[in-house]
């Protein structure tokens, strides 16, 4: 390895370690257990997951995490099909402050934009969520 | 709670009952199922279901249940990732008098619009709900 | 071209007729302008939509041609992004016997399933074709 | 119209005018101009946008006006093909009090979750709102 | 059965035997697999899918048949909630000649279109069928 | 600006460096345009389109940049709803070397898995730029 292959390497760690504090302070354990699954089938997204989402995207202090976290929210309930990453993003959610009340909220504002189904489907993550965290039943809302 | 309140909780409660009614009829079982897991987690948005979704817009008589019924097997089938409301809605499409046939046939009609992959997860759901109610074989269409 | 690609080709255009013969009952000039447009990019994908679409599929007598086109909206409606086969299809819904309560019916029923956003797109291309027809305002629903 | 239908009719314009006010605070005159585009085809429709969606979704205090717009930007963006939801909607989350700064950051968070394009295209309607406004060039962000 | 019917079921076991060697060609035992869960509900969509998909599109010597794999983990990827078919064309791709590199590299790539959510469920499905036949780790990309 | 912020920011250049020659060899004039229109509204956007989309992911050699096209054109055709990023990768494709049998072909392929109508508008984006570069019409495929 040259000089200057051994500078973009140094870049690269340097990235992911920076997106590996943001991910776990976000995401938890849950983070850790994606990336620790595509070790052996696609280490590179496992790392761009990392080094680009949270290392240089999270990172940035234009939007607070609990402002990205609604955001995100939204995002994986119009997708559809995307059930484990919002269980991991449910629980960021309540790891960045959160209430369990406003994203109950949000799930049931989805239904607005989105139809009953997505919105659904969110919320029985949220309620899978929420059971193991202890916080069901969530207060009248 | 003032007078004022108690009216409008009577509204509210007036719409869910109707909303109910209709919900019974076309979804029978697989629609109370639904309300009733989301009633520790989201009890509103159960609420909302039943007195938006089925008090107001079900119960309206411009198109007739058989009619919604093929819009919404359209609807979630082009969707995707809604498995557990097709199941919900081809039980509920049988209940207001769609037959075997018709719906197994625009499930077919599905793959012109939504390709392949679509119509088969549609069609798997109906082979289960189908199954349970012993309607298989479909006659050959 | 040998005795079996004279017979391959008579079974293309037999196939072929008969989709042009559905898709001009249910599409009308609509449906003809769409592959018209197709001949010199694509004239085989334009091939398969009357020879398949219509001669293969619309052409089974398992669901009638109105409730094909409901399913149809439902489909369009739901996948987004598909103004141009909606304005298509709103006709044919029209030419197949569909009354104007009924389509815009069925889009305020796709709100409980697709959310509002989808929804509107739908209405306003209906607005579009019930303009040039002549048929606004719809009569109060 | 007797005693009961008199009230139903009662209930369902208190419910109009509490979400009118709701939709003229969040969407100003955008939102009005879209319930007026609908009187002629689908009347029914921009009742229950009003009345439904403003009048008991964004009216319950669960979640605040500003959150209900960051969770909407991320549903919306994801969708695809809402554009012009999304001019209402950037307009929307700048009436109720997000940056235009907090609204690009949002629109550059959802490229790790729905790619560039969606990110792009909702990007680019912000370009136009904010020209508008005469918000831009937005501060280096 | 008169002549013109004889005619026909002959062309149309024509395309179905032409469409079934390309599909084991391809899908392998996976196509077979999902022709036969058909069988039972929707016997026609089974045969559409052999003598249509793979009959006539497949068949064309347009696009080979690795590139054609290649759109197709694009599309099905983007369409997300598509994990068993992902799964039938993952083996495909592997079938007609992408390597493991080759196919975890494009769902890599489909991040930057798709998002990491959709990128991610695709990936999982290629670790299970890439660990049933054997080919995991896949050498570090 | 101390020592760290300026080796940062050498990083951070470097990228969008290789990125841009990247994305002018793909893309050509319409990724610039790309680039130049987020200029005023979210240039960071902008930035990382080009560093990480074309400086990280299109510069790994693990697929060759023609088979990145064909997998970028099943999603975009699936996505929906993404014309201007389908012109854009259309002419990319071409640049790249995809004849336009070839791209007419995978458009064809797209109606298997998506349906007709996103088949039908991704190939009106081709039906545009191939009139733009003197392409058409497309030998008969």
């Amino acid at each position: 390895m040259g000089v200057s292959e051994q500078h973009e390497a140094g870049q690269r760690q340097e990235r992911f370690d920076r997106g590996m504090e943001m991910l776990t302070r976000v995401d938890g354990e849950g983070g850790q257990r994606v990336i620790d699954a595509l070790a052996d089938i696609n280490p590179e997204l496992g790392h761009q997951v990392v080094a680009w989402g949270f290392g240089e995207i999270y990172s940035r202090p234009e939007l607070v995490p609990r402002d990205r976290q609604l955001v995100t929210l939204g995002m994986l309930t119009a997708l559809g099909g995307c059930e484990p990453q919002l269980e991991v993003h449910i629980n960021a959610a309540l790891n960045v402050g959160l209430t369990p009340t406003e994203i109950t909220e949000a799930l049931l504002h989805s239904a607005v934009y989105c139809g009953f189904p997505k919105a659904l489907n969110a919320t029985f993550v949220a309620k899978k969520v929420f059971g193991e965290r202890g916080l069901l039943p969530v207060a009248a809302n």
